[in-house]
């Protein structure tokens, strides 16, 4: 770890990262294997320049922990309801190891029955669903991921928070040396970390990032708030919003993000609730074919390519091999506050 | 059947469309089971109040056929490569049948399973897949459906066509007497109908609708349409078109849009190529809790509604009920230029 050097933030390796993360969520009483899954969700943020996916979210994480919104050492319960469903019951513990418990079983299904399903429920959700479509794609397969959140979002034509920010996010895997096409967004029209930022800053934002308590359009980022989100889209986006909190919500028996919200009880931790993953074996219907196929969607990747417009995650990708070989520079401020935070949960 | 009495337009009720449509499609040399199961989704588009989806489509069915684009009586043929995965080879015939072919065992399947999925290939594909969705839905299955058409969308931050307007549709039972929550979309701004609908009426339309074949802006609907179109919602609308390509295009063996638009060689018949409807069980996830579950869905709904939104097919449904009491209007250029085109025909 070195600082300065001409550029701006604390120069970590991927590794030191790593190592932060461990002992701080550790310090502040996450049991092993959960510190363990959760911090490679923020290396792998860091790694992909996404920032407000990093190693930010160890305060996140500790005022979750903090707030007792989260079961610190839930163990992860495995069933099989179905020939091609499988389900976590993450026992009020953060996803990520939830998704590590079902994963092989996902896998497994998909393979064996050409698409399977796995739900997590009873969870704590912070974090992208990115890494879990990549890691699903690495397999092999096509992942869909949805998850709800908590209600901030109005429906196209209303007023008042319903939907969650409900990331919708995909995996397709590519032959090597292509990483997985891989894109995940939220359902509103920016993340609401977007209007923190500007809120922070004392920006405004464009008028149809949200509305006000009474539901006027507004351009103040508090006001929007206190008030709600738009969805991205018009109705297009509203109306995946609410696919994602029914499949996500209702469908495997968890809540919708204004029962999540509900729940929080002005706690202000992350969301509690539940994922849906669905995953594709490309074997299933190609058979011996799936390489002479998987070309052809090459052709429409290159086809995009060609004309300058870039592919999702194109970025993050091109982030990561710069952070694997350089490393990652982490805001000073930010950097003493985990420095901070720290201190405080090992005094 | 009658004509004027102050309204606009030919008035027919809904039987009289069923055999307007069948008649004209079966002297267009359409087989009987075609005709029938094509009749059907324009009887359904006429009852839901979408005029481009109803006998409208009568012209354009018939375009196809006359061109040689579509095999008339091709008979879908049925496979089932994996234990959650059903595949109908239309044979080069419309999609009706070979849906109707897959349906039952698209759902045996996805009970069975807790989820599974269907894929139609080598069809010509011409209609919404909101009758699809509904028909799963109805059978208390949630269900998503996508499909590939013709190359005529540039993605985000391109100029040049590689995604069909390619549509996704979603389908979630309600108990009665509400109707199942469904919405369908083009991932394009706007339906390509829509451009030609200006470029018929010589009015401009809205600057983010597409661009020129030199990729600039422009607001001239001929223009665009020998140019491109644009996705909505930006980049991640552009995400979402791609990921229909990969879905109901490799991944299930069959043509892109790109594919499709080359196949067609200057035809302007309607696309050719695949579609994947994946549906899922709620109880495989929730069991004897389904109702239980699907109530809370209905919360959501409310809280929707209850701030002056809308739910997606409101329209749709609100129109139904209007033309099963009160029959349809058909606009009379329409009517006279279907009637000419089945005495030309039959002549």
């Amino acid at each position: 770890m070195s600082e300065g050097d001409g550029q701006q933030g604390v120069a970590l390796t991927l590794d030191e990262v790593r190592s932060l993360a461990r002992r701080v969520l550790r310090a502040a009483g996450l049991a092993g294997d959960h510190a363990d899954a959760v911090a490679e969700t923020m290396v792998a943020g860091e790694r992909g320049g996404c920032a407000s996916h990093g190693i930010y979210r160890l305060l996140v994480a500790a005022n979750t922990i903090a707030k007792g919104k989260v079961v610190r050492d839930a163990v992860p319960v495995l069933t099989e309801p179905a020939r091609a469903l499988a389900r976590v019951d993450g026992g009020g513990g953060f996803a990520q190891l939830a998704f590590e418990t079902g994963k092989p079983v996902l896998v497994a299904k998909a393979r064996a029955c050409g698409i399977a399903a796995l739900a997590l429920n009873h969870v704590v959700h912070f974090a992208a669903l990115w890494p879990e479509v990549e890691a699903l794609a690495a397999e092999g397969l096509v992942a869909l991921a949805f998850t709800p959140s908590h209600a901030w979002v109005a429906p196209a034509g209303g007023t008042r928070p319903v939907f969650g920010t409900n990331p919708i996010a995909f995996g397709w895997p590519r032959a090597a040396p292509n990483p997985p096409f891989v894109f995940d967004f939220a359902t509103s029209m920016v993340a609401r970390g977007e209007i923190e930022l500007h809120r922070r800053a004392g920006r405004a934002v464009p008028e149809d990032w949200g509305i006000d308590a009474e539901g006027q359009p507004t351009t103040d980022p508090a006001a929007i708030l206190d008030g709600a989100m738009r969805t991205f889209g018009g109705h297009k986006g509203s109306a995946l919003a609410a696919m994602v909190e029914l499949v996500a919500g209702p469908l495997i028996g968890d809540l919708t993000s204004v029962e999540s919200i509900a729940a929080d009880g002005g706690a202000g931790a992350s969301p509690l609730g539940g994922e849906l993953i669905v995953a594709i074996d490309p074997a299933g219907f190609l058979g011996d074919a799936v390489a002479e196929h998987l070309v052809r969607a090459e052709s429409m990747f290159s086809a995009i390519e060609a004309q300058g417009a870039r592919l999702p995650s194109s970025r993050r990708y091109a982030a990561r091999a710069r952070s694997l070989a350089e490393g990652v520079r982490i805001p000073e401020p930010l950097y003493a506050d985990i420095l901070a935070l720290e201190a405080s949960l090992t005094a």
